[in-house]
């Protein structure tokens, strides 16, 4: 796949400053592309890149386009939507199954296959399973009995989806995620624990994708609910009734104990996780490695361990570096005002004696109160 | 599946205080519960929920009997142990493979199996294998030479057993679960690492649960051990060599290093992460996210980075967000010491030299002691 | 497998102090040996180990050659290197597929295969796809279009390449480990998050090892690079475009975000998480469940959250155990000094009025500067 540059304007609706017989090859960022690349400027911040980049051309907003550069531009509105669009030009194709049923693969008589849906090797698909039109499901992949996949969803090789799990329209499963293993219920006694049987779903709405190797538990009983448009990255681990409402994002090994509930366009940073029954606002952040134990409220943006308010957490963490140096100051000025006080003993007597005193420290404390100790 | 009333409570051996003509059909928690459920009060907070519920009955306790409720109730002795009986009652049969060897599945001669033995699609049973009475081994799984599995175990699809791996009777292995990988271990040299030949085992004993995309590595030497009825969650990495008691429960992410034990009805929560040769005494308990750097007493419960005494760590993290305040109250009272000593400088002479003084802070943090700095 | 002593000592090249016919069936840690067993002491804090083992023979180096042992030895140099040679002489042999396709796997005409390779049951391999010399792919196992694998690499059952990945010769992927999965792009957009194509590859060099269900995502644009003789544990995360140098070690649960690179010796302790677009330098050690903010210079070992040089951050963590403690005497000698300035107040007046106190504290404030609040 290539274009010259006059051939990548045209398509772009870009306004090309530079030789348009130059050929485009790939894309990349500013700082690895090379010749034969098309790179984009989008944040000011890496604009002195633009005069030593060794890609072809560049993708520039309107405030470049009267500036001399040493590479040719192409002057668009948003470089970094243009540069999606440059992304899919030269995406390669994927190497998906051909529409119909691979030879190898076995498909209950009780499953119902749309149109067009493309299965590839040593697939199982099990009876009352229902593909949508223009489902894709790849090698190695398992498709439980009464499960549904919405149209045009894509079924990367090794996927497990179990009995009665539903995922919608146009999602995108990664190698070796597991969706509707039973969730973590056990009930103890004398002799062990006693298995709680998880008879509930999952349902995974339109639009999500989900990560390699990221398992979801189905529901106790009801359902485990992945919200539309939501999308959830490698090794993510949640736990049977956990709800997530539409367009939220959860980083890598991010885990969310069970019954836990989050609005939308939550977004959880790597290695964060959630203990069990909270709710996590819409629009709530959570900082990479949090440790969230309490529900946190809509727009609210947490960080550490516990989570708190991320303000509050960055000047907590910033000064516990001053920790060991702060609790020598103190012994000092403990010392100090010892010695402060030894000298007064000398000179004027005691307002109240030593019992009075403590009284008045613990009442102290009382009244300045709310410090857990 | 349903049940009249009157049916139901006939079989759980419930006293009905409402119409036995009404049909259950499904289970679900007190909140979620809908027309046709069953739920179950056992905990006295979700009380209020008996008059809000849209559940068609409740399971509630003797002390319940002799009230007036809006909705038909099931007097039981113990309502959670009749709920987890119900949930038996509803659990939707398994889509398990039949008894016997599909088609597809590639059983080596040299394997070994028991009456009623069931392996689904695409299945490979290695030479040397024995598969007890009753076991089942779903699509996609790998059961590698010289391996056993005992009777009754169930093996999700896509689960991995390597060679050599023992697993007891009337497990739970869910999919993705990879049991008897290389233990990580490599011996630094100048050119790079040289692999240390992990050609230990693993075993895992009777009535184990491990979830999906769990890995349990093989020991160099010796034995991997799981202990009879240790339940594992999700994303669970267990080293080269660890060894773990009875009964004891790992929550979904926890990570185990190498040699590290663990005794019986030990409790490490999500995400929770041990060094490796430590010992956790029986009954001992990890909190979400802790780091835990040395070994722990039975019965003691631990959390924060690094892991101490539960109730100090609360005590400490809780005191942490006084921090930034305290450190500006520290320099204030800097301040005020310095000009109180000013003050007193004029009215009564030093005791001593300034260097005596710094002496003596050095000696008082001497005998205080203990204080790494 | 069996050797008698004389038979070990001689393939060893050891010097035998004890009965040279007695058998040797396996070997073992110091601790865990039993009767047949080899064992090794090179770490003189296990020399006690040596009057209670219950093995039938130990390698010792030449400072315990001339002591009498209650046990046979093996008199060698490095005790450890020659314990190595033993498991390797132990080490039963893998269970692999023969060389040639097994009739159960799918091998695409357009795959070119080198000699002796040996592809296992249900193997699925795509088109363009190149396997040199030697190479094994057990049962259950993708290998992407066009993708490449050196000369003797293993790959374990249930591992997935997607498409257009480039692993070395002489690696080992555990079962489960995907990669190429895509990377986390996505752009943001009032309707919902629009996916960035990634069209990049993964380039895994010679000589790696990579964990049981670890994943290592493609590059938008671009390769991710694992290096030469780079060691991944299980489950760990690897993010589009990040780059590792050679010889790094990555423990288990590690998880890395785009772009971030890392040097060579690098060493990421288990359940470390390092943010994206930084740099680690060569040599570099974070500790367990570190959380990497902002790049590490070469040699420099951190840890904590967020992580910090190693020695301070221990500083830091041993004096938080006294912030509970610190806090109320702070509170006490906030008191202790309001009783003397009240004293004083009576006897010497204020050098300045409270007004201009403040001023001075918040001058003292800004000249001790840099802390953040």
């Amino acid at each position: 796949m290539h274009f010259t540059l006059g051939e990548l304007a045209g398509r772009l609706g870009a306004e090309l400053r530079g030789d348009a017989t130059l050929v485009i090859r790939s894309a990349a960022g500013i700082k690895e592309a090379g010749p034969g690349d098309v790179t984009f400027l989008s944040n000011g911040k890496y604009r002195a890149h633009l005069e030593t980049t060794s890609a072809t051309a560049v993708i520039v907003g309107p405030a470049e386009a009267d500036h001399e550069h040493p590479v040719p531009v192409l002057v668009v509105d948003d470089p970094y939507r243009t540069f999606l669009q440059v992304l899919h030009l030269f995406a390669p194709s994927l190497d998906l199954p051909p529409t119909g049923i691979d030879p190898s693969a076995i498909v209950d008589p009780g499953a119902t296959l749309g149109e067009r849906v493309a299965i590839g090797a040593h697939v199982v698909v099990r009876p009352g399973a229902v593909l949508e039109d223009d489902v894709v499901v790849m090698a190695g992949s398992y498709v439980g009995a009464d499960s549904r996949i919405g149209a045009r969803t894509l079924l990367y090789p090794n996927v497990v989806l179990r009995e009665r799990v539903e995922v919608g329209a146009r999602c995108i499963l990664h190698s070796g995620a597991i969706v509707g293993s039973d969730g973590f219920g056990f009930a103890p006694t004398a002799d062990g624990h006693v298995k709680i049987p998880q008879i509930g779903r999952v349902v995974v709405e339109d639009d999500v994708e989900i990560g390699a190797n990221s398992a979801i538990d189905r529901a106790t009983t009801g359902v485990t609910r992945i919200g539309r448009g939501t999308k959830i990255d490698n090794l993510v681990h949640i736990a049977h009734n956990v709800e997530i409402g539409a367009n939220s994002v959860l980083c890598a090994q991010v885990g969310i104990s069970g019954s836990t509930k989050l609005g939308s366009w939550v977004t959880l940073a790597g290695q964060a996780g959630l203990v069990g029954h909270i709710e996590i606002g819409d629009g709530a952040r959570v900082g990479a490695q949090g440790g969230v134990t309490k529900s946190i409220p809509s727009g609210e943006t947490v960080s550490g361990y516990p989570a708190t308010n991320h303000a509050r957490a960055q000047r907590v963490y910033a000064s516990m570096r001053h920790l060991p140096d702060a609790l020598r100051t103190l012994r000092s000025l403990e010392q100090r005002i010892e010695e402060l006080e030894a000298r007064l003993a000398t000179s004027t007597p005691p307002a109240r004696t030593e019992t009075e005193f403590h009284e008045t420290l613990r009442e102290h404390a009382r009244v300045s109160g709310g410090r857990k100790e």
